[in-house]
This record gives structure tokens, C-alpha cells and sequence, in this order.
């Protein structure tokens, strides 16, 4: 079926012509449509029986322009192809930890999917002291298949190559490209930061330490194809409740250095962390909150560690070291210390991608709610000049990093400065 | 034209009805073909005019399968898709040092080329101690161009992922990932080696710390997309005379560490050192032409360096870090010492790449002339020695190598060892 632009009622017949739904949404029910989410970049509607509502899809179109902006600001619709393929092996990995995706048309750029209708958006939770006990074992599971799974630890050297060109997904790499490494970090039309932070975000982007350091995590972002990372894969990406977690749009995909989804979880909570210096007024509530927040970083890095090196023990299938490789006296103790090795290069890179990641926060276009729903621009100013001083450090002192401790112990010492 | 094996009669037939090749091979004369080569892979015929001999080509067909074993072990042919479309990309980028291509017809996998009779193959005269000394300035020129202008330096980010996928190469990437980082270190039935040799062998296999790196080796190998590289450019891949220097066959050409191609020319001209301990029975004559070759090594990576950074300088295009990145006070500095970084890596890359590749020279299914040519099996044995030893130190070392003095300096230390 050739492109068309959905609405509320289109959809609903268009649902009726594939035949993967007839099971899902069977015709002895009628079926209602609303549109939800800003539809900037896509349409994504609620489909429900009126009769039975629990059968209910999520169906999201691509749109071919920025909405927003109009049709004079066209986009590839290619970005559903790429969303919708991650989230099928998302499906196949880890299915406990993403919706089921039940249906794909990509001449009508349109996906058909679970409706998580029992599950909210990270990020609000966090800001009101929420608490999700079960979310650190999910989201490590989840990392830990994902990326075991889809690197040469794994696959065979052609199946990986595969991947690789199935997921180049050029046009929202270059953004990431630019808007997290490169741009807030110079002079760029774009870049917004509180005012009040004029002398520091000079200091960052004179510091040539700083900057060089960056640029080479840089390359790592383009070269590194380690595994199939989500590559946006903040808390405004995870939806869950207290007994179920969920990886959701994930259409920046493609094949990147692994550390940087469980950067992008570690990061936003540490921005969380620092949001609740003004956000909680009780010091007692804030602190125990703080703690949770921090535990759970440094539950979700053991058990990302922890269950992936099982993973690899288990399943050394890929061509990048077959077990034969390491059959000789002491070939056992010699494969434990590469895979050590291996995933204390993973958490060097947690250290140096989340602290770019903080920086750019700060410095870029992009905001995050956790911080920019802080109204008074001084006390913001100083909850943002922690974070700075911190992304800074985690960059900084990336090559000594031996274990999540010393990024807690980071965070704290740089906290203790903060005086609000 | 649908495929069609060709011989030396259809092969005439064949280039009259392709429009490209009017003005180089017109029809004036009358054409008569040869094939040479080994034609195990290829067909390769020379088509010269009869009146005109200056009117020459070379025509390459790659086969379906591999000839020697008969039609039984089939190959791709899209090999030499990969190979004419890097020698494309020679053709633009270092005109002067690769053969033109003047045609190419993918069904037919067909490839037309400039004939370079004058000519030779690089490995045979070297064992005879001759000596090419525009070769370096040559080489070097090729390596800063060819690597430099495929990089993420040069090239924007979207043009770099659509030559990545261009070259993506899946069959012969995993012939060089197991042939050249993998099966040598391990039992495989392919490997051989003097079995004078036995007890270093078993050494190299059982050596963890040296499995380890060279298994990170190889992890760069598999993912560090930084360059088109030729990934085969050994001394039988380079056709030259006193005036000029060509590179050839690049069928396993793919986006890689740019230090492949430096450590492969340079690891060729150790290897070639080594073999005057046997081949030059006059110690003078051998010295000097030792010194030769250590020089010629010395002037590889200085020229080299010299000319990508240069060249970086000059054209700092690509999408990586635009100089406005580095518009501050101290930015300039700030990136020379980038620059430095970065080359000072590709060189510590040549360190344990070249040391990889003597190994598995020495203990893989793959020899080389200039040492298998030694009929004499103590002799060899001693020469092999040095090699293994000497392979062991550039990849263990690799780490502290700041400059290509350090290595020269390693390889004369061994050399000093060798008793014949």
C-alpha cells in the first residue's frame, strides 16, 4: 500500500486489511482510534475495542516532515524501519523487556504494536521519589542480552557484518553525532545554558584536556560497532511499572559501543540524583531517595557485569574467540582475564560517555525535564554547575575506573560541594 | 551480459562490445589475448594489438569457484566488485600509484585495467637485494592519501557510513579474521610450520598474555572502521620499478585500522630482513642491504606521519572535529596534540598488527617467499626463530612504542641474537 498519512479514522480501516492482526483485534468487535504524543516526528494512535478494551495496539506512522516545523522540513521516514527492526530483536533477546511488536508495513512507514497501557514513562516517577525495586536486575538483564547477543562474542563474523548494514541508519547517527559530542561543546546557534553559568561553560569549552578526550570518545561512537545499541536510551525511554520494565523507540539504532545504553540509564539517574537537591525540600526524604538512586546504579553495573559475563561463559558461540582458542594449561584463567578485561573497557567507556552525556545536558540543545522543571535559575544554576564539574570529572578520570564504587564516590564527593 | 566464463578468444570478442574501451582499444588493429596468473581465483588475460603492442590491458574475471579444487568449493565473485571499486577509489585518491581501471561489468565480473608491464612484482627482487629508493616516499604517499581521505577526518559523516557500506566484505573479512588473528594461535589442521620449531611453537599457543592482546588485536580488526583499507598489502600486492609503484589486488578491501596496511608493508620488509640471514651469503653485501631495508622502514612511517598529519592540517573536512571545535584560546595546540595522539596510536596499531602478522607467517597455512624459499630446514628454522621472537615483542611491546626508532631498535636487538 503506497504511503498515505493516517487519521483517527483511516487507521482503523487500514487495520483491518493486514492480515498479522486478525487474531489481535478480531472483527466481532468494533474498534476506536485516538491520536496521543506530540506527533512531531510520527503519528501514533490507540486503537481499542469498544466492547472488550483490552484488545488494544499502539500504531505509530512515521511522519515524512517535522510537524511541527511543516512540510518544508522533510525527514527520512526511514527511522520506523529502524525502530521497528531493533524492537523485533528486542522481541527476540530479551521479550520481557519490550513491547511485542505485532506487525510492520514499511511502504506506509507504519508499525503495530503492544499497548502499554499498564506502564508510565520513567522520568516523572523519579522526579516525585518513586521507587522500582525490580528495575535494576530488568534493565541489566535486558543490557546484558542485547549486547552480548548482538556482538562478535555471539554471532558469526557474517551474521554480525549483516547486522552492522542492516542498522548504518546514517541520518540519526550524524545527529547524535553532533548534538552530543560535538556542538555543545563549541560555539553553535542551537546550544541554550542557564546564563548564570556563562564562566563555566567558557571554562569547558576552552579546556582542550577536556575537549580532546571527548573527541576521542567521539570516534569511538562512530567506530566502536560493538553491539546493537538503542543509542537514546534515557528514562524518558523506559516505561515500567513495579513489576514489568520496557524498552521503548528505539530508532536511533545501529551497531556502537555498548557502553553507551548503560551510560544513558547511569547518566539520567545521576541527573535525577542532582535534581532532588531542590526538588525535595525534606533533607531526610531527599537523602534516602538519593541512596536509592545510587543503589540502584551500582546494581544496575554489577548486574550488567555480572550477567553478561555468564552470558559469555556460556554462550562463547561468536568468531571472535572460539573456545578451541583457549584450550591450553592456564587457557582457562587466560579467557577469564580477557573477559575481565573486556567489560573494564565497558565500564571505562560508562565513565567517559556519561560524563559527556552530563556535559551536554548542560551545554546543548537538549535539556532534560529533571533539571530544566527547576524554575529558579539560581538554584538551577547550581544543581547544573555540579553536574558539569561532575560529567567533567567522569571524562577526566575515565581511565582510572576500576569499579562503579569510584564513579559513586565521585558523585558524592563532587555533591558535598554543593551548598544550597 | 549474463556471466560467461572467458578464454582467450571470447575475451577479444568480448572487449569490442564494450563502449568504454573504443578510444584505448580501437579497432584498428587487430587484438590477441594470453592468460597468465595463476588463474585459481581469477582469469587474468593480457590483450595486446598486434600492430600497436602499446595497446594493451590486463582483463581480470574473477571465477565461481576456486580452480584448483574444481567446481566443488564455490566462492563469491563479488570480490572483484570489492577490489575494482577500491582500485576506483586508488585511481581518485593516489592516481600515481595504482593501475587505472578503464572498465568494469559486474554480471560479467569483469574488470579492465591498465597493463603495468614495466613492471614487477615486489617480493622477488627484494630477495635479490635490490634496492627502490623511491619506494618509501611512494608508499607513504599512497597510505597518507588513501587512509587519510577515507577516514572520518575527511569524509562526512554520511559519506563515510555509505563507503562503509559499500565495503562491507563479508567472506574475505572472516578469511583474514581467522587466517591471520585466530587459527594460527590455536590447533587448526591448516597450520604449518617448521617442525624444527615445535617446542617455540607450543609456547606461542600456550603464551596467555600474548593471546589476549592479540585477540584484542583482532577485536579492533572486526570493528575499528577507521579506513578503506587494501587488507592484503604484502610485497606481492605491490608492482614496481626504480621510477614508480603500484598497488594491486585490493579483493579484501574494507573500512578497518588504518594501521593494517602500514604494519603489512613494513611487517613485509622485516620478513624479507630476516631471510638475507640465509639468502645473503656475504655479510657485507647483507648488511647493507639489511640497513637498506631498516631505513626504507624508517622513512615508511616518518613520511607516513608527516603527510597524513599534513594532509589533516590542510583538510580538516570531515565531520569528526571541524576546526571551529577547536576555535579557542589554546585550541590550536590543543589540536596538534589531538593529531599527535591519534597518529601516535596508528603507530603503536603497526606495532602489535606487525607483530600479529609475523606469527602467523610462521605458524599458519599462510608462508612467505622470502622465507619458504629456504630450502635449508636448521637454517630456516633459525631465521623463523628470530621472527617468532621478534613478532612476540612488537605485539607485547606495543603499548610503550612511541616512536619507529623503538622498533627498529627491538628488531636490531633481535637480530643480534641470531647465530648462523
Amino acid at each position: 500500500m503506497a504511503y498515505k498519512e493516517l487519521d483517527t479514522k483511516s487507521v482503523i480501516e487500514y487495520l483491518k486489511t493486514r492480515p498479522a492482526l486478525v487474531d489481535i483485534l478480531p472483527d466481532d468487535d468494533e474498534y476506536k482510534a485516538s491520536e496521543i504524543g506530540d506527533g512531531n516526528l510520527n503519528m501514533v494512535f490507540i486503537v481499542q475495542g469498544k466492547n472488550k478494551p483490552e484488545r488494544t495496539v499502539i500504531v505509530k506512522q512515521a511522519l515524512p516532515y517535522l510537524r511541527v516545523v511543516g512540510e518544508s522540513w522533510p525527514l527520512t521516514r526511514d527511522r520506523i524501519i529502524y525502530e521497528t527492526e531493533a524492537l523485533k530483536i528486542y522481541n527476540e533477546l530479551a521479550p520481557e523487556f519490550s513491547p511485542i511488536v505485532y506487525d510492520n508495513d514499511y511502504e506506509m512507514s507504519v508499525a503495530v504494536m503492544e499497548n502499554l497501557n499498564k506502564h508510565e514513562i520513567m522520568r516523572k516517577p523519579l522526579v516525585s521519589r518513586e521507587q522500582f525495586p525490580r528495575f535494576a536486575d530488568h534493565i541489566s538483564s535486558f543490557l546484558a542480552n542485547v549486547l552480548f547477543k548482538t556482538s562478535d562474542l555471539y554471532l558469526s563474523s557474517k551474521e554480525k557484518k549483516a547486522l552492522q548494514k542492516k542498522f548504518m541508519n546514517p541520518e540519526l547517527r550524524k545527529l547524535q553525532e553532533d548534538f552530543v559530542y560535538t556542538n555543545p561543546f563549541m560555539e553553535a546557534e542551537e546550544n541554550e545554558w542557564n546564563p548564570l553559568l556563562d564562566d563555566l561553560v567558557k571554562e569547558i569549552r576552552s579546556d582542550g584536556e577536556l575537549k580532546i578526550a571527548i573527541n576521542k570518545l567521539k570516534m569511538d561512537y562512530v567506530l566502536k560497532a560493538q553491539s546493537l545499541i538503542h543509542a537514546d536510551l534515557h528514562t524518558g525511554s523506559i516505561m515500567l511499572n513495579k513489576e514489568e520494565t520496557k524498552v521503548i523507540d528505539p530508532e536511533f539504532a545501529f551497531l556502537g559501543p555498548m557502553a553507551y545504553d548503560i551510560a544513558a540509564v547511569i547518566q539520567n539517574l545521576v541527573l535525577n540524583y542532582a535534581s532532588h537537591f531542590v526538588h525535595s525540600k525534606n533533607k531526610e526524604e531527599r537523602e534516602a531517595y538519593q541512596k536509592y538512586l545510587l543503589e540502584t546504579i551500582r546494581d544496575i553495573w554489577n548486574g550488567f557485569a555480572k550477567k553478561f559475563d555468564t552470558l559469555w561463559q556460556e554462550h562463547n558461540d561468536g568468531d571472535l574467540s572460539p573456545n578451541s582458542y583457549w584450550d591450553f594449561e592456564d587457557g582457562e584463567k587466560a579467557f577469564a582475564r580477557f573477559r575481565q578485561d573486556y567489560i573494564q573497557a565497558v565500564l571505562r567507556d560508562v565513565s567517559g560517555i556519561g560524563g559527556t552525556k552530563m556535559l551536554r545536558r548542560m551545554l546543548g540543545i537538549v535539556s532534560v525535564w529533571d533539571i530544566s522543571s527547576i524554575e529558579d535559575d539560581a538554584a538551577r544554576a547550581q544543581v547544573e554547575r555540579f553536574i558539569i564539574n561532575l560529567g567533567r570529572r567522569w571524562v577526566l578520570e575515565k581511565d582510572e575506573i576500576t569499579s562503579i564504587d569510584q564513579l559513586i564516590a565521585i558523585t558524592e564527593e563532587e555533591a558535598k560541594k554543593l551548598e544550597l
